[in-house]
């Protein structure tokens, strides 16, 4: 089962079908069939962990044309799901761009791959869903909608240059599978905060939807690097209070992340302005608080899909904010093993995962 | 003629009028009366500067409405335009999210105005159209749609952080408002060269779009500020030919910037990869080229209004690239007076300057 029609690109560009020349995760339309180019193995593909803003955005449609009702909703996300992948070869939300990750278990691994994996391994991808091509097999008949994981049978293919993670034997893997789809943001807030704090006084450090998953685990990875003071923002009593007895927050301050005047005050009246902010809010029209929380010289790091990069290039113009802006990066060399690392030493991060694992 | 019946802020928050906290740029709609906050400052308007992005949206939505006659066309843009400006109270293009800047004279300077500018000054905008409230009085009735610099009467405000720059007596208006249109660009491209610069070897620096508006300009700040070696990447033989001629680039080399493959090729041939790359192009899709033109540590600044967000963010990841990247902030302080300098020093850049601003 190996194809040698063509030539194979570690990057994927022999699996992509339109526009010719794309990237993958660029291209509207991959071939997901599950014969291998001998770079790339295979993985029969047990669980899709779509991205918060995917989920968020595919919710909200689902909702809007099913009235509302649990079965009906259901019904209407496994079918934007499974329709999304039909088309696309791929999962990728065409909205917000964004896709998500996978766990399955290795089945065919070509001669000439380099990622080390071998069948039978349980891993999960560290690349989008976006580049990644997948046909599903089952309809999605398990997944009952409520949460971006979704129970799946199907295959996908992992190229020279797409990254997998071996699962950990000491983490249950919902568990695992949450924090290694968000790892990249504690690794590039180490990487900032610890340039910041190398350059002079240590910063204070500002988290945008600190009591979410990218969130909680980028405040611990601050305050690791050196982060003076971290402020913690939430946008309800009840995430204030998660936060609060999470105990990784110095400061924990509640505001609508979306209304940049109140996210400046709350951040300012807890020891801010912030020299480095990270956004880990996954929904739009959180640029301009973040701009204007951060202090003159500092850094703002947009891990949410649903940064708008004209809002933040403009929005910051717009104040003459002489700040740097940086787009999320999802990789950082060592991201997994960093993330799975504070996870396992911060059990106030791990109940966050827990009970947001649960409830979703 | 001052308004007192609730007080202004700085950043404009008094005329925005949907959504209500929205900052003046993520705003819907702005209120552009003439009647001036303390703080505020009026300007009549005589010229208003589309930014690249935008203009070619528009001119292609025109196209697309109006058979492709000039006269049609010229009178579909003004309409789309003066539709913008009635309904948004300020001109930002809907689809691209972007505005551009203008010119004029300032008319009436509130007495809280921290701008430093006086009535009779004549200006142009260093914040984007797309935050500055706007009413157009003359239907762009001199504008031939042929050029992103249009001719127009009307009135702007500027809030008391809407910086403005008093034009330079030594250059021809429509030269010094191109020139200030991209100012951030060099200044962002000399400050990360030299930060490059400083940490270690100097920079291999590739700019796409090398022979445009802000290519040519970064393209000369990036050698001035210490790089290695300046790689121009251009589309066509012509702009090769131009770029070559202005004597701005170590190499020059011809890729369409959408191509990735193509793209990291090309640098590669030219001395690549790039330790700092510079997205000047105005169309989408140029995310991958850029992250696999740059070597790993390396930094890429996005300055095209066209990027987007996610395909980079992701692009990035899932081809494993361990790199730094910009959201292109146009606001650098100094970043006026450096651009006009190069300019003036530079006959090279001038030429692209006078050439695009003739045949825009």
């Amino acid at each position: 089962m190996r194809r040698k029609d063509f030539p194979s690109s570690p990057l994927g560009l022999h699996r992509v079908i339109e526009p010719a020349g794309a990237l993958p995760q660029a291209a509207w339309r991959l071939d997901p069939s599950p014969e291998l180019w001998p770079d790339e193995a295979r993985v029969r593909v047990d669980r899709l962990n779509l991205d918060a803003a995917s989920f968020r955005q595919l919710s909200g449609a689902a909702a809007g044309s099913s009235n509302g009702g649990g079965t009906d909703l259901a019904a209407a996300l496994r079918a934007a799901v499974l329709g999304i992948v039909a088309e696309r070869g791929k999962m990728q939300n065409p909205v917000t761009g964004s896709g998500g990750m996978l766990t399955g278990v290795v089945e065919e691994v070509g001669p000439d791959s380099p990622l080390g994996l071998a069948p039978g391994d349980r891993i999960a991808t560290l690349v989008s869903l976006s580049l990644t091509p997948l046909a599903i097999t089952d309809g999605l008949a398990r997944w009952d909608g409520r949460s971006e994981q979704i129970p799946c049978d199907g295959h996908a293919i992992l190229f020279g240059r797409s990254i997998a993670a071996v699962l950990p034997a000491d983490l249950p893997v919902p568990l695992a599978l949450a924090v290694l789809d968000v790892c990249g943001a504690p690794a590039l807030t180490s990487r900032v905060v610890r340039q910041a704090a190398a350059g002079g006084a240590a910063p204070a450090v500002a988290i945008l939807g600190a009591a979410g998953k990218s969130g909680s685990l980028s405040a611990v990875a601050a305050r690791k690097a050196g982060a003076r003071s971290v402020i913690g923002l939430v946008p309800t009593r009840a995430e204030a209070d998660l936060l609060t007895s999470a105990g990784l927050a110095d400061q924990v301050v509640i505001a609508d992340a979306r209304d940049p005047a109140a996210v400046a005050e709350s951040v300012r009246a807890a020891g801010g302005p912030a020299q480095v902010t990270v956004v880990c809010v996954d929904v739009p029209g959180c640029e301009g608080g973040a701009v204007l929380a951060t202090a003159d010289g500092g850094t703002v790091i947009f891990f949410s899909m649903a940064t708008s990069f004209s809002a933040a290039a403009l929005g910051a113009e717009g104040v003459a904010a002489d700040i740097t802006m940086l787009i999320g990066n999802g990789y950082v060399p060592g991201h997994a093993a960093l993330a799975l690392d504070l996870v396992r030493a911060e059990p106030g991060v791990r109940r966050i995962f827990e009970n947001r694992t649960a409830e979703g």
